[in-house]
């Protein structure tokens, strides 16, 4: 057993579920006290820069592709031909980069309530914000739920809510009142998708509810993608597809498989696999 | 940050990646400093039993089940028609319980040099052991690489290589020369699978030498297969399968889909998932 000097390491202890994960660090690059949450931002020794929002493990250069990677091309490639994408959230900027290399969407729009955590991405993870001069992007710092609110009716191919955990500012975003009012503004055949925690930690509280939730909220389908993210809470993630009319469980094979998209994860039997769900999983959400 | 005490928790340090992983702990249960290795078990608060060896978490009852899945079926099912089994390491009986399940089995020898890590499975990892009965086990506290020494010439269907890390006791079981004379007790057709540590802090290095190991042993087909595994550094581990004069990128999916073995992470659609590989992975071993 060791100890670690809480000078050289970032450590995230994840209480309720009786484990921890640490990095060590080098420098601390930005402590900012936002409206709406503690945001730092540290150098790593091994994993390049890491962000943290009040106290969470949001991003770090080394793995962030993971989580963008899945949160995007699935529910991208799931619908049939994704013109306009609204992003919910993801103020780092990284998913709107995956979402902007689809060159059938014509626009994306990004609501993130928090603009000092995209000033933060500028600053410190230029990869990541390196797609937002393209013209199709439109960045808001608004609240997302009131932007759902004021949008039209079925005017959205793919929603993404890439969000933090469901405590603090992105609770509501949790709910089935807040996924039906995403289920009006998606045209028929729409696609909505949300980061939906761990396989091991979650799959039979928060993402079996989320589920029922969406289920209750209108959508026809529904799909948990599981997939691995070494620096969130069991170094394992999911996100959780929701079809408007369409069916999340299957997808355009032949458009992920001939792209020329310079991906690091994601292919079309990783989404296949994913699909399948571990039996385990598949056992808590029966 | 936050401070871990040592007296509460459980901290592995993985120090040339920077990171830590931690179980919050309620009691220790054994310390024994056996011929070969230190070997520690404890109480956790949320994953149940956790065994450490030489400071290293080996498992724990949550999560152990991806592991022992993913070293025993993906081989097993690669193998035409598995008889004879051997499992060099893998002293906790997991893997050997795994293999079990396969009716046709006919026999598998468990060879670890450390009969303590046994003796503490038995006594604090019961499901672990449960298959140890079997009259088609056999189990020998001895070298394994003396053991495959004294094997006969094209005697084994599947070697299963299920060893600590390449230092320590296990840095033999990582060689070309070792899986040279693996290579001359495997039938034709036999297959070989070796735990390789992790995809996002090895593919690079460890798993890419492995596999260049593996073909200079004259294996002709080699296949690295990643997989979750929350306790070990980085979340995300992998397997690497070695077939000899045997194509191991297919395996045998229809007995693989209509098995009644009760799996939890295991699927067809995981087996070929894993088979497709991350490009990142692609990328590092081309």
């Amino acid at each position: 057993m060791s100890d670690l000097n809480q000078d050289q390491w970032f450590t995230e202890v994840f209480d309720s579920h009786g484990s921890a994960f640490a990095l060590r660090i080098s420098e601390k690059l930005l402590d900012v006290q936002s409206d709406y949450q503690h945001l730092e931002v540290y150098a790593t020794e091994t994993y390049g820069n890491l962000m943290v929002l009040d106290g969470c493990v949001m991003l770090t250069d080394r793995d962030n592709f993971l989580y963008h990677e899945m949160i995007a091309h699935p529910a991208l490639f799931t619908h049939e031909d994704p013109k306009r994408v609204v992003i919910i959230g993801g103020g780092d900027c990284g998913t709107l980069k995956e979402v902007l290399r689809h060159e059938g969407v014509e626009k994306v729009t990004q609501i993130d309530i928090d603009e000092e955590v995209t000033k933060a991405a500028e600053r410190f993870f230029p990869s990541l914000v390196e797609s937002n001069n393209d013209p199709r992007a439109e960045l808001l710092f608004a609240d997302g739920v009131k932007w759902v609110d004021d949008a039209e009716d079925e005017s959205i191919d793919v929603l993404i809510i890439d969000s933090t955990d469901p405590v603090g500012p992105a609770e509501g975003l949790f709910k089935t009142d807040f996924l039906k009012r995403c289920h009006r503004i998606l045209k028929p055949g729409g696609v909505l998708v949300q980061q939906s925690e761990s396989p091991l930690y979650h799959s039979g509280s928060i993402i079996r509810e989320l589920r029922s939730d969406m289920q209750a909220a209108g959508f026809e389908s529904v799909a948990t993608l599981p997939f691995p993210q070494p620096v969130y809470p069991s170094g394992w993630w999911s996100v959780t597809l929701a079809g408007k009319g369409a069916s999340v469980e299957r997808f355009r094979e032949e458009a992920a498989t001939g792209h020329e998209m310079p991906l690091q994860y994601y292919t079309v039997e990783a989404h296949r696999g994913a699909l399948a769900l571990p039996p385990f999983m598949r056992a808590a959400f029966a």
